[in-house]
């Protein structure tokens, strides 16, 4: 019976606590110094250190295009902090399909080989560059675009920062022909037949 | 005695989980694609759809002004996604008294009738507008507004966007004649006598 | 002719600049120290210094209740710092009338007297306290509240620090019984006569 | 001369103003009531008010999917305001295509018809759900989504809410396939051939 | 073992509650009239009232300057109202040592006595000011400022508020001497040797 | 006489214009994809590219700490996005005196060489890391922090990314030290005597 009191005394809790956290958006910024995950009660320099990009030191590039991500899930201490980083690791030839992030905005930095990039933005319009290593390109918040290794020799390695410590991807091809959508809905919009759409999606499901 | 342990690591923990709430705030955006309530575990389309307006289809329309709303509280799916509706409903020659929302502006579409709207401005200024069917008028946020139907006949059904999840609504007459502030206060305030306002209060009362 | 094209000039300039200043919101934070005026191109100490509230200083204190403030209409150098004063004397007997702040909580400090203060939330809940010299109390954002100076023989001043560089005020009579709503809508909101609101009407503009 | 010193005067205005003018985000509110375009100078109760959705009461339903629209660009009045509209009209059997709106989510109410919807999370889960008139459906911000009126003989009607003043639209077929991106970079995205992204092309500029 | 249960139970209503409440920022505002904290289930007028600044009516000043706070650490329904106070109290000659607030401007309001203040931006321009009573001056948001009171025979006391309910404060001198920053970073910093940075360090250890 | 006339066309427009952008921070998006700057009428790719860090990729180091920036200054894309970049190089032994930045976090990564990184929050305690090559450390928004290279014989690259277009710095030694700061403040602030005051003052004036 005590159990049962205090499940009654958890769910009271909880829903209070429910209740108190709705929203506590008004500040424009945190309200504290940084923001400890529920089950974190020692913090020390290791909570705001991250190793994990290591690897990308490492000898042996990936086959296939790579991403590697420093955001909130893999970095806690990001949380609040409105920040985070990606690294993007092209094979010679591979290509990062066009994809969205809605809640940010991308600027890259291409540390060593070269990339073909563009995005479009709601008018309709692409923008695309080709660039070298040491130079950026921002895409802009929301906005579909695509990042191209054209060169069929040589690897290339880009870092992307992000304005959000998580911004999410919206993978384009996947989305599209990889959720189940209905194929009528998809012939549809694209304006051709059933039969392309499942040649898509079974190209893609094979490959993936 | 384990219970008291229990009891003890449950405070901890909401304690822990309190502190490390303060002020997720600091990101323009969600830090997640939808928020789930605290006792929902599976989710699937049901969450992200409100049938609660189908009542407006029925024959019978209210015998008094009568609003129905879809904002975080009858739809939780809305939390964190900045936007809400509500749905209003006038028989013939009634009124949505004065009141303001402190968290969003209005959009109000009139879908059919006919209805004289109006808001005031911080420096006095009022802004009145006889609507006809089809037309939108806007309410700047935290403004004092109201609608009259004013046709003695046809009864008049509105709906109304909201740039915030939760709105809020202040109505002016109940929170000045039926919140129980001293009438002193508000006899002074409104340059008139006690008994001015204490025949208010009944009126309202009586009529609520 | 040459006064032709610079017209030309001018408005494209302006026009462009239009467009560009659309929604420069997205920083959670200023992007400069501070913001200077269109009119102001030399800045000293004097820009973030302001002096209005020397007269609070004064012996002789207000016949009625007076509000002086400090807000970014009166002092510039607070646009986009997010904070503003104001000062508020209470002669004996004198009220506040019933009021909101569209964009910002209130945070009175009583310096001096007696009030008897209260505010009513979206539930209709009054919430009254009296205030002694050296109490605050938190009017929170948007909701209609009040100040009286109950004492018969001595005068009050309070300070009201806000969060927002320009809190706004909806004084309620002034709106509702000031601004030429239509006497029909303000008989039925009441649910009084059109009498009675004309008995209102001319008494806050006789003794305003 | 007196041009040429003009000239540099407006130059300086202009440049002063664009330095005065960066980032006045800092407040989480406006700090005016509403906010007037650079070209209005008188204000009355028509800059509130939008009658453009009239044309939704015209006996003669659209040939093809057509969206009307009640944002900041037809609607000056929502700056600053967080909120806006749009009517879908669907005649029998047509869709409106994958599509994101980088800025807002959208709360979706039948007015009549039905509807098939859906929307995919950036973990690739697609939500679909069949709606019929007086149902609502909200697509959380930047996410990919679409609606189909699978109704052979009936059109549908659908109005919907965003919590911006301009949510923007990003449509996937044409942004993918009508915008130029190189087909060497489709083809490897999609993980086809470059003839079916040809032929994806072709589709949807004849059918435009 | 039903506390086992009981456990697991607990951590799965904490740990799905973490993942809902992750962000609840996009709203630019609070979604509710107030915050409550966890522990508090009874609210009435005493939660939106602070009494500990009544210490500042006493007769006796402080020996060393002294700051009292109204934030939301000591007047919890501060939470989500993005304002709070501080009291600054000076005896005759005392200082308020360079500091920065990392979560806010601060306006401050000089009661009584005199003051010396001043902030550098980060172009490295200093604007110095001398204030008498009655005058207000603001220091823009996370820049270095401090205050003087150079009367060597009277005390001066200031009122400052911020718009945030919780502004922080980084103390220059304790944050870079008492905190344990390694002496050659410091030495090198500040281009002298070793010695000089643990002078400056005994100084202030043995003053605190 | 046209001049005259043109000049108060000027004056009206702009001061219209001020009037309309008072606070167009209401949305917590951008309400467009990008922004651009007054000057600028022709977008294309190269607004979004920037190539001021091609300059990383030199043969020759730099002789001291040096610090390149792409923010809003440099890479006017950037204006509205939230997202900026800087790199610090850092020769054998240099440093890179403590500072904050007021506007964001920055989350640093290591390209090459080692550093001894560190900041100290509000409660004055310190974190100090040892990072190696491809580490990452996340500095929290408005926080003191340093960057050390203690190697003796090679340099250190870092980039560091930031949540703001323009996150601003605040270096502390020349904010005290190089401003202009009264004497007298600062010995009473550190403790000590004017003579050691102006000993730093001097240091660091002769080796800026």
């Amino acid at each position: 019976m005590a159990t049962s009191i205090l499940k009654h005394t958890i769910f009271f809790l909880v829903a209070t606590l429910a209740t108190s956290l709705v929203a506590r958006a008004s500040d424009p910024d945190l309200t504290s110094d940084f923001l400890l995950p529920a089950n974190v009660t020692v913090v020390d320099e290791n909570f705001f250190t991250f190793t994990g990009f290591r690897v990308l030191n490492d000898a042996e590039p990936p086959k296939a295009f790579a991403v590697t991500k420093a955001s909130k899930a893999e970095f806690p201490a990001l949380n609040g902090q409105s920040v985070s980083y990606a690294a993007l690791a092209f094979p010679a030839g591979s290509v990062n399909p066009p994809h969205t992030h809605p809640r940010s905005a991308e600027l890259l930095f291409l540390v060593y080989g070269s990339l073909d990039v563009g995005f479009v933005d709601t008018t309709g319009k692409l923008y695309a560059q080709s660039l070298q290593a040491g130079d950026m390109f921002v895409f802009p918040k929301g906005l579909v675009h695509y990042q191209l290794n054209g060169d069929a020799k040589n690897p290339a390695l880009a870092l992307s920062a992000f304005g959000s410590a998580s911004a999410g991807t919206v993978s384009v091809p996947s989305t599209l022909f990889g959720s189940g959508i209905d194929d009528n809905v998809l012939a549809k919009s694209f304006k051709t037949d059933v039969a392309t759409i499942q040649k898509l999606e079974a190209g893609l499901a094979s490959k993936a």
